[in-house]
């Protein structure tokens, strides 16, 4: 058995830091890295990609809306093209920053609101797509499991990994259980390790509503911004490993 | 005797239009294309972009300080090596958005403040320089002739051509006659191509205070923002066209 | 017969310029003045605001959703009382930039995006009206005449005054001929400007799918960055005034 | 004996958290509150001085450089009459939010590299003087002890309070010693608290390179936002208290 832990990391801007970079990329495999978008600047992609050369991890581009101060948390309308250009340049940022640490990019995944709506929407998520293609075509998608992102790389032929979280509840219906709602947020580092394993090792993702069902994933995604969140990626990575599950990076899965 | 003619173009941002692109692409042969810096906006550089491929014109980054009120033309303190990084985002962020459009980038040429600063200071050109081979090495420099961008490029190996400008007015020194100074602005088109075709012919410039001065260039830098700079370049292009210059991208003088 | 002429103006942003406010500025007699929410900065205001005085053009606040790129046309998710802080904010920096210049702000009128959410959506309304009273409870408001932002205003016993568009077709309903439809837009000047005479000499409104209807209005609005805007709006006040209207700002209405 | 103490607050940024000022705001008597310049945005601005009047603080307007990538710390080249409308714009948002809130700004304090300048260039000081008193007569500059900022209030008959620094050492000259010098910061409480009270018993402040100087001060400048902030604020606090010091607003003083 063998798992990526990915987490959203370089979130800070300016003079303002955003959780504890240093830390999870001392736990993470995969780095989703902010890229000036919602978050981050030149001198923060820079030392977030450094640590992440330093510690070996996997580096992705995590673009989102270009809204600092709602965090890429607001829907800021534009078309589907509009999105995937915004895409294009945020990656295509990471990306000169990369080069100079000298560490490739080698996936793509939306951030907060914008990787929300490319869940869903498939114009939105086919245009995202096609922006990292024409990038790259070696450049992977990174999408939630059982999502339009998905599938549209599928589509595309875009090389694709799939994550579940965590921290999060699940519906039988394969979506999150609504923030706000009972069983939306797994605050327990035991209870959350104990339901990846048992997804680990049967395939088959607890709900909260009835059987568990049938989810693919090649990463756990770990928040890397709220109170705790290092002891729960830490703690998490240990009680996986204590069961005999490899934690790495998902491009080697 | 060929000679290539290059503008700062893309340099719009959101609602906001400078210049005229559209009439400057049909008559340049290379675009130094603002990258978000201190203009323009993923869009722009999109709209952009297109406009250069569809007029067969060369393609440059053109990244400045990120101050967009200042338009670039403050110089906002940092280190050489924050200003290379922040080049180094900025040139990553057309080449993500010129994926888009199927056109390469071939060069970078800073912008304003930034390009000044350069030009006379050699840790800031080294830093850019290096930001830009890190990112290819076959990327060339687009440098105002005789500066200290000019020989970075030349001590690191990095492709570099050299520019003059069509209306401004030169010392003997080499370096241009201050704005604000008798002999600094050439307003009229006849005079500035005669001017351009004794240099060309005789690799000599004129200056307004001795001997006319060696200088080296491939380029002609024709400005595309103030009032009359269409005109100015069209007749540029014509008259050196109608002498026998051939006007043709600087990749191929 | 006497009626006021607004129309939103100091639109600028850094070196970019938006329509052509001096000449504006000779025409109308109020003026909504960006504040550095949707266009405009601390220079950009104090030049309007110039102009505005010099021409003895009332001066209103036009605050709008904090989104250059978008030009304040998109909605930023937000609450209502987020919209209406935002707008707090706005307007005392337009104040504090006026009391520079010496010359009062007397009125708000809400943005684009902002001010058509504001029409329609009472909480909105109710919010920005609050925010407006609780600055200076003689500030009056612009409201599109019809609309929940006039009565959110009235319910307050806020100042307000009413506005009809010169250049855009009504419905039967109130509501304008949405963009793109036959109708919408009224392009000649003589058109515009007999349509107005209509309504000023019976309070009724010519609309595209039935009989006029009937509105108030203590102002026109004349639009200042489309193509023509100048001539329409100086051809609109001579029409008017050649037939006996008197143009003056609607504080004095 | 008595003196007021002030902190820098009020400096997120959109998600971004600096300092601790919910803590400093029940230590401090008055409250230097970023307006969206260098730091801060409308939600952050109303939250702050909703804590300030909850705690009774005195509020003050902290208008700085617009750069927050560089908190305001880096010198943006423009002209001092620039400088005073950039401070215009700031102050009056700040006051359109406390209008919000319902508490008054009583004073202004430049931030970083704008109080810096503003203490050793004349003409930016008479520049922010001058936008200050043209918003309100009453409102009082809060300027570092023995700078043109202080002069310059001075000479507008613009009330002014003068700051002494609670961490920092002091050369004979009235000037700070450099950051990065021995002596430059004082990190130990006691030793801050028993310099604070020599000054206050005496009216002589110890200089680390001769004689005690003579420096005049309503209040004390603590920082918010350094690692040991709150600690060494409240440390203070209560070590002048128990020495018969009243810790009061220097509007009273």
């Amino acid at each position: 058995m063998e798992i990526d832990l990915n987490s959203d990391l370089g979130e800070g801007f300016g003079p303002w830091a955003m959780g504890d970079d240093a830390q999870m990329l001392s736990i993470v495999t995969s780095a989703n890295i902010a890229c000036g978008g919602h978050a981050s600047d030149p001198e923060t992609m820079y030392r977030t990609l450094q640590l992440a050369k330093e510690n070996g991890v996997n580096v992705g581009a995590h673009p989102g809306f270009r809204d600092r101060e709602g965090f890429g948390r607001r829907v800021i309308p534009m078309s589907p093209a509009e999105a995937g250009r915004m895409c294009a340049a945020q990656i295509g940022a990471l990306m000169g920053m990369a080069a100079q640490v000298g560490v490739p990019v080698t996936y793509v995944k939306p951030h907060g609101a914008l990787g929300n709506l490319a869940a869903r929407d498939r114009d939105v998520a086919d245009a995202i797509v096609a922006a990292v293609r024409a990038i790259d075509p070696t450049l992977a998608m990174l999408a939630i499991s059982g999502t339009q992102s998905e599938q549209a790389a599928r589509a595309a032929d875009v090389p694709v990994f799939s994550e579940i979280f965590a921290d999060r509840g699940y519906l039988s219906t394969g979506h999150l259980v609504p923030r706000g709602q009972k069983g939306a947020m797994i605050h327990d580092t035991d209870e959350a390790a104990e339901r990846l394993m048992s997804f680990l090792e049967t395939g088959l993702m607890p709900v909260i509503d009835g059987d568990p069902i049938k989810l693919e994933a090649q990463s756990i995604c770990v928040h890397g911004d709220s109170p705790g969140a290092v002891e729960m990626a830490r703690g998490i990575r240990q009680r996986l490993t204590e069961r005999g599950v490899r934690i790495s990076r998902f491009s080697t899965v």
